[in-house]
């Protein structure tokens, strides 16, 4: 490709990429298509010679396109959001072109200390303590499994790295904790037998005193308690496990503290949002996702420690192909994490946080915890549903319920899920809560508005009204 | 950012790109600021309201650029390349504005699909066996580290996820192995005490009586060899293990082998080249990396596996929030590795594969085999110079000798070398071969061709001339 057509189709990309972003109430939310369908229309020879990037970019449109499930819809209730945004895909095009591969200082100072900054912005507009140090890592998954393996290496005085687990060290973290919990510990070697997983209260957070009689249980039959993995913000219903008891308790007994804030943490920038965080400065680690909640494109997760050198002695290797004469005074992020090879992730970061400033992202934040305010005040009037957990930030989940018995109440909700997916209108994901099935209401990406939100719920009443025979007419 | 802001930013920035492709020369290799100077030039507060990009550009123009070291630059000849291509770069600017994530196949069919097809391409450009599966992993310390996790549950009769390791397991690997194992092995809870380095012949590859004669001292002792980690093309030196060889004793023994090939894979594609791969018929796990010397932006890693049941039993968790309905027919690739969110990076390999074909491919990976040569004969034939391995693909280690003892002679290449890279001209990088201070001259950016190899071989020889005080002509 030479440097005419890479600018010619350069153009034509960005405005397609600017059209897309502007038109994609014309796609469904969730890919119709079915498993096969893709392949199935795609040549299945890697070609001899190439082929034109016309063809590549008409089989893109044709083929690629109605594969795609659209995360940047602004009808995205799935999961949690992974809102981006024109500053963040500029960066992304900015980095591409510069392919420069950010392991140490040395091979790119720039993205270095950009990165240091930016994590320092990160830290002080969600109030951590100034103590603390950020990376960024790729994912709230692997932040997590860091943390574990830092637990791991400090309960057992920086010997496991060496030597593997000798007794069996203890993990702590609720019932409603991210998949990632288990994975990290089994990736770790802790074994999955060592996670304890304490009760949690009827608002899904855990409960202090269950984790304290777990922990002194534990330490009487000679375990060693290693890290504890409290949530702000769970998956399935954004409950806050309460850091200040929480704290407390690892402070005494001397266990690492972790927090998975992956996508409520960004709350945290909202003066009237502060207390998701209160208690964070008992906090060993701290994880959120900006690719989540603030406008950068995945993957981007800030995760900040308060005593690097316990993640550096971890994580440090030093092959003599490595060695630079800089080591001594600058920060080499490869010693900070899983990986060696690292993008330049903090340019995205950079161009999303200049941009839009605090005042930017706090406007955005508030908004979509407005309208899941909206939204579940329609749930709590309307009889036929039913609100399933609080709603302190910009997830719903809720039911439908017709006084049925628990177990036809999930059949129905998951089959009234899948009717109101299948408009291709909105797409919204489930969870269980306690055993029962939950319909997730997740606001956060950029484009949503008061217009998505009423047409969702005009959507979700119609459904049930279908369903139930019954005529609701609209709050 | 309004549409056409973003567009007309897009524009500029595509343009930027184009120019910062062609005119790359201009920069000086290695970014020659000083630790904080970056920082010193950026406004070190987080702005209240958002910047206009224009300010931000300037900034990145300004400061961001002159710390960028380039690893596109011609004259790359540092670790290994990484390197980029306009179609890759185009092809991030597309996933970038449809900001998916690809963590399940209903969160983007096209991604799963698109990377099942794409790997099966890589599969079969390289040779390797028609039963393998592949999967993109972010880099080969982290496919390195999935391949370690799944022989770790495989000697353990799928045991160590529940209860961590119970008896020494062990791993075997050359001394030459990349830094990666042993940080794979420690995060993976082996324990590095477990590592066995397996010495290596004049040429830096493992032997493989040694590798059998280790691994039946351990059985002979009580411990269960899990896992050999074998490279082909060392980072020192671009050693070849023998896979035909060690492949044989593995199985014997009922030992995973995992190859890292991160680098030299790609050579894999030459017909003439085919036989760094004799034996990859025994392989368990496999990695190499198209973000190295396949033209795709990094990340990019290709891990495939011989048997993926045991990777996905090694992975998979089933939190009732990612369940979907097609779980049971489609691949989820969340399971294939560590973390749960995924870029849809296939795109980038896509538009590579296809843009170049094979032909492209085969004649960039041969030029720059045809250039290693040409600077290799150079070495050869000067007095002052003497080669440090063989050179198979495109990579030269080499160095001063002026037949003084080689105490002396490291540090005058240590000397040598800050000296060649400060002209900016060039970067090179080095390592040590059985503890003697060696210079690598890499070749593998897309845009190096004779004229900057000759015209490094010109400043080496000429610095050496400055250094040593004796006129050399260039050959």
């Amino acid at each position: 490709m030479d440097p005419d057509e890479f600018r010619r189709y350069g153009h034509l990309f960005v405005d397609w990429v600017a059209d897309y972003l502007e038109g994609m109430e014309r796609y469904p939310v969730c890919s119709p298509v079915k498993p096969g369908d893709v392949r199935g229309g795609l040549s299945l020879e890697m070609p001899e010679k190439g082929d034109a990037m016309e063809t590549i970019f008409r089989d893109f449109q044709d083929t690629i396109i109605p594969g795609i499930t659209h995360w940047q819809h602004p009808s995205w209730f799935a999961y949690f959001p992974a809102n981006n945004s024109p500053p963040s895909i500029l960066a992304e095009l900015l980095t591409a072109g510069l392919g420069a591969q950010c392991m140490v200082w040395k091979t790119s100072p720039a993205a270095a200390e950009l990165e240091e900054l930016v994590l320092e912005w990160l830290r002080d507009m969600l109030g951590l303590p100034v103590g603390m140090s950020g990376v960024i890592q790729d994912t709230a998954s692997t932040a997590t499994l860091v943390a574990l393996l830092t637990a791991r290496e400090r309960a057992t005085a920086y010997e496991s790295n060496k030597r593997g687990i000798k007794i069996p060290l203890l993990v702590y973290t609720s019932e409603e904790a991210h998949s990632s919990v288990e994975k990290g510990v089994k990736i770790a070697g802790y074994g999955k037998d060592n996670i304890r997983y304490i009760p949690t209260d009827k608002d899904y957070a855990m409960i202090p005193s269950e984790l304290e009689r777990a922990i002194i249980k534990d330490k009487e039959q000679g375990s060693c308690p290693a890290c504890v993995v409290a949530t702000v913000g769970t998956t399935s219903s954004l409950a806050m496990d309460p850091l200040v008891g929480i704290g407390k308790i690892c402070k005494e007994h001397g266990v690492w503290l972790h927090v998975d804030a992956a996508f409520a943490g960004t709350a945290a920038i909202l003066p009237e949002k502060k207390w998701i965080l209160d208690g964070v400065e008992y906090v060993d680690s701290f994880v959120f996702n900006p690719h989540k909640w603030m406008l950068t494109n995945f993957d981007c997760s800030a995760y900040f420690v308060s005593d690097p050198a316990s993640l550096i002695r971890t994580f440090e290797i030093h092959p003599e192909y490595l060695r630079t004469g800089q080591d001594a005074v600058v920060k080499n992020f490869r010693d900070w994490g899983i990986q060696l090879g690292r993008r330049f992730r903090a340019l995205k970061l950079w161009f999303v946080l200049r941009s839009y400033g605090l005042e930017g992202l706090q406007t955005m934040v508030r908004e979509h915890i407005r309208l899941a305010q909206y939204f579940k005040e329609r749930v709590d009037e309307h009889e036929l549903f039913e609100l399933m957990a609080p709603v302190e930030l910009s997830l719903v989940c809720f039911r439908l319920n017709n006084g049925g018995n628990e177990s036809d109440l999930n059949l129905i909700n998951e089959e009234f899920l899948a009717r109101i997916n299948q408009s291709g209108k909105v797409f919204l994901t489930h969870t269980t809560l306690k055993g029962k099935y939950v319909l997730r209401m997740a606001i956060g990406s950029r484009t949503t508005g008061q217009k998505q939100v009423r047409e969702a719920w005009e959507l979700i009443v119609t459904a049930a009204k279908e369903w139930s025979g019954t005529d609701y007419s609209f709050p």
